[in-house]
């Protein structure tokens, strides 16, 4: 008989909270950070991963994702011996193809010039009508993987005034919403997203599910999205209780600051929430904040571009 | 009455340990990281500086450093209300200089074309007699302090083949040492020395302090010195199973898979126990060892150099 699957709290780690004296004195803020970077894969995707995985009955498991979450899905595929296809295009870098079939997944390449990456999930989906489709962050099982990282700020012994969490989807801010508030903890949640592709500010503005006309191409890939998912929003106008616009250049600018201030090394996505405080620190000052840095997973020429440049 | 100055357990952060899957994958041997980069300061040097400035009777410090003891130097006498004054060389980066004096320290620049750090310090000691001349390492009170670090890695309930521990002057390891053997943990230490300045290397093959004619110019800047101390010597010399003299390519290399598999940005001194690993990983093939980063701070513009380089 197989030993059975590991629940979700054995195959995910704690996040990693951190104090950077050297943040908190130069904003003026008390700054605590949630890192995700040193989570399996690199980021918070594996909760929603292995928890979808793990919950749904399908033996295989198809997605599109270049980034974060593919890998995730087939980490989590890998340890319980599921199939995994991620639809990826033609143009992705060959370190990310690499680390998603490292896991032992399919890559189901698609030339997004020619067809998008929807189509080429959906006529996968038709070759494999016993697959489970996945989104990355519009699905119950996501949501509640991402609740573990809301349960674990609530059980940690710190309280904050503020919770900034970053957003693309949605999925991340809105299962921190639902571990936090389960707990009990009723902590501000602040989202943070990146100017150009503002669609969640103005969807909590105008109370309902907005969309960007076209993928915006900030800095911060894994917010390339093109509004929240429709769970996500139920559980955002309800929890969340602002959303900042964070320009391109103070995503840039976080990252930047984290590597000076914090040692530490994130991905532009994940800076988007130390971006926030960047955009008007006066508005936390003296505060103590928790930001969540979602992942650490960038090439090393985009990082060291972004590090070296003067500001 | 003042309160009475906080014990060196509340003036000092826990070591970070980090398990790495991507780099324990790659290099087929299971690495646990002890980072040190998330100290106060952003280096362990605050261990044994905060000691140090603890437990001496004076009320003024004076220490030669341009780098992390310097400035955690500054950060502990500012804690414990001293006085404290920093030689560093003209030539010191701007950022390095404002530093030390943003934790209330006085920096008195030496010109290092005209005059040694050591007769500066030496002309100092002369004007302030009743001052205590601190060394970054050959110091029992340093090699107290960095005893912590030790005592943390036998409680922390892992176990490992070896600790690899970069080596400069020696405080680091010979701390380790100490806090690991009072522990009664007899886990081998191993050092990790930069091979153009491979002194320590050497007296341990000849049984003596063997010394480098010049300071080694190794991108470890924090590993420039001309031979271990005194003190250090006499626990290495009993204590350390061996040390492994890591290319100045693989500590490039060290850096940049802590920067790609571990999600970590570390200086290059801190990536000498990992360059250790990449001399030659079958020595280490499907051992458990636990690699000690001994800082995080580097500038932006060295670190992004770096980290682009290919390989």
């Amino acid at each position: 008989m197989p030993s059975p699957a590991p629940a979700l709290a054995h195959a995910i780690r704690p996040t990693t909270l951190l104090h950077p004296d050297a943040l908190s004195r130069h904003l003026g803020i008390c700054v605590t950070l949630a890192t995700e970077t040193f989570q399996h894969t690199g980021s918070f995707k594996v909760r929603a991963a292995y928890n979808l995985a793990l919950n749904v009955p399908q033996s295989k498991i198809i997605a599109a994702s270049s980034g974060n979450f593919g890998q995730a899905l087939a980490h989590a595929c890998q340890l319980l011996g599921k199939q995994c296809t991620v639809v990826m295009p033609t143009t992705s870098a060959k370190v990310k193809l690499d680390a998603v079939r490292g896991y032992g997944a399919e890559v189901a390449l698609v030339d997004t010039a020619v067809k998008t990456r929807v189509s080429r999930v959906a006529e996968l989906a038709a070759e494999n009508p016993d697959a489970y489709i996945a989104s990355a962050y519009d699905d119950n099982f996501v949501i509640e993987g991402n609740a573990s990282l809301g349960a674990e700020l609530a059980a940690c012994g710190e309280s904050w005034s503020a919770i900034l969490v970053p957003i693309g989807g949605g999925g991340l801010i809105s299962g921190i919403a639902r571990g936090l508030r389960r707990a009990g903890n009723t902590t501000p949640l602040i989202g943070a997203e990146p100017a150009i592709g503002n669609d969640a500010a103005r969807s909590l503005r105008q109370g309902s599910i907005a969309t960007n006309p076209i993928e915006p191409q900030t800095l911060a890939d894994g917010a390339r999205t093109l509004s929240v998912g429709k769970l996500n929003w139920e559980v955002i106008r309800r929890e969340v209780a602002d959303i900042i616009e964070v320009s391109e250049a103070n995503i840039a600018q976080g990252l930047r600051v984290l590597f000076s201030d914090a040692n530490l090394k994130v991905e532009p996505t994940g800076a988007l929430s130390v971006g926030a405080l960047l955009e008007n620190p006066k508005r936390f000052a003296g505060m103590s904040v928790c930001c969540v840095l979602s992942g650490g997973n960038v090439d090393a020429a985009n990082y060291a571009n972004l590090v070296a440049q003067k500001t």
